[in-house]
């Protein structure tokens, strides 16, 4: 018998060739690099896999931080692995307003000039110089999915989210590279403007 | 000499003759009814006017409340008047999130058997049995207006937001009305993932 999530990938296999593609939220989150996370986990820590995220070799960590500015802290932060060159915080633009940093929408690993922010555990901290961005939406693409589609890496696209309310996003970054699941990211205030509790879909409005 | 203001009116202005809509972003807040108002601030308490709003008639108050619920505690809630027959908190679904509460999206005054939540001040609280809800996008306009853009009551139109992040919003509820300025009133999440900031426009799309 299939579980719930073997017959929710059936449906959505069958509601991509429809021209729907799935759409995630993506909550806050922290991608850290060796250095910051030997910082905040101790020398020599490594990343503790949780759970596998939708893209390849993407996973939730066991590892949370707490984010601190003058304005308040944020605690329980997920941590995504695997490692990155340059560590990286995702926040909604909300976020941003109730720690009180001015975040600039950016392409994930775009953080040259973004604002630093300080991260904490109870083993340890590390100011970050930059790092603290609002990702900008995007689109993960196999090339297959891009053929199928007709889009092109780098491509902006609009996408009519099908949630609870009536939403249409247009500049939405298209990334096509053989790894990728086909999956559009949004952030949480995009999700929760959009109305989305849940399994949402979108349809691609070229 | 006009100040600020004056000159983002007039342009306002010319702007609406053209065919644009000024958005504002509500953050969360309460309306509060006379027996709400007493519990949280006393016997015989009155709403004290602390600036205008853009709607005639309807003001912020120096009143501040804190909302309380099993998760977490928000404080500093600004409280808007004029009193009304049944109190209301408007929320985020951002904020309903953070504080563990499932909000129907609802027209304001429409709260029947929507959540309840527990108010506090330093004087006193009140639980309210319902009221909690994330407003829907809607459009306050003149009959003047309504005639202009050829707009009735109630009617459902989209609206092009031309903040940083290209947006369009659907199912934006027109409500008519002599007292009305024109203003399109969206939440935080709706303002925050169609990248507003500051003074902002929209296009009509009927």
């Amino acid at each position: 018998m299939m579980d719930k999530q073997q017959i929710a990938s059936l449906v959505a296999d069958e509601l991509t060739k429809a021209g729907f593609i799935e759409v995630e939220a993506s909550a806050r989150h922290v991608h850290l690099c060796q250095e910051d996370l030997e910082k905040l986990f101790g020398k020599g820590a490594r990343l503790t896999p949780k759970r596998a995220l939708s893209q390849t070799g993407e996973f939730l960590c066991e590892e949370r931080v707490t984010i601190v500015t003058d304005r308040r802290t944020m605690k329980n932060v997920a941590v995504l692995g695997p490692l990155r060159p340059h560590s990286q915080v995702e926040l909604s633009l909300t976020d941003g307003i109730s720690l009180g940093i001015k975040l600039p929408v950016r392409d994930s690993g775009d953080v040259a000039g973004t604002p630093g922010i300080l991260l904490r555990t109870d083993a340890g901290e590390t100011m970050l110089s930059c790092g603290c961005i609002a990702a900008r939406r995007h689109m993960h693409v196999t090339p297959e999915d891009a053929r199928s589609f007709g889009l092109s890496d780098k491509q902006l696209v609009s996408i009519e989210v099908l949630g609870g309310r009536k939403t249409t996003y247009g500049d939405v970054l298209v990334r096509v590279k053989d790894s990728f699941r086909l999956r559009i990211h949004l952030d949480m205030d995009e999700a929760n403007a959009a109305g989305m509790d849940g399994f949402t879909l979108a349809k691609l409005i070229k």
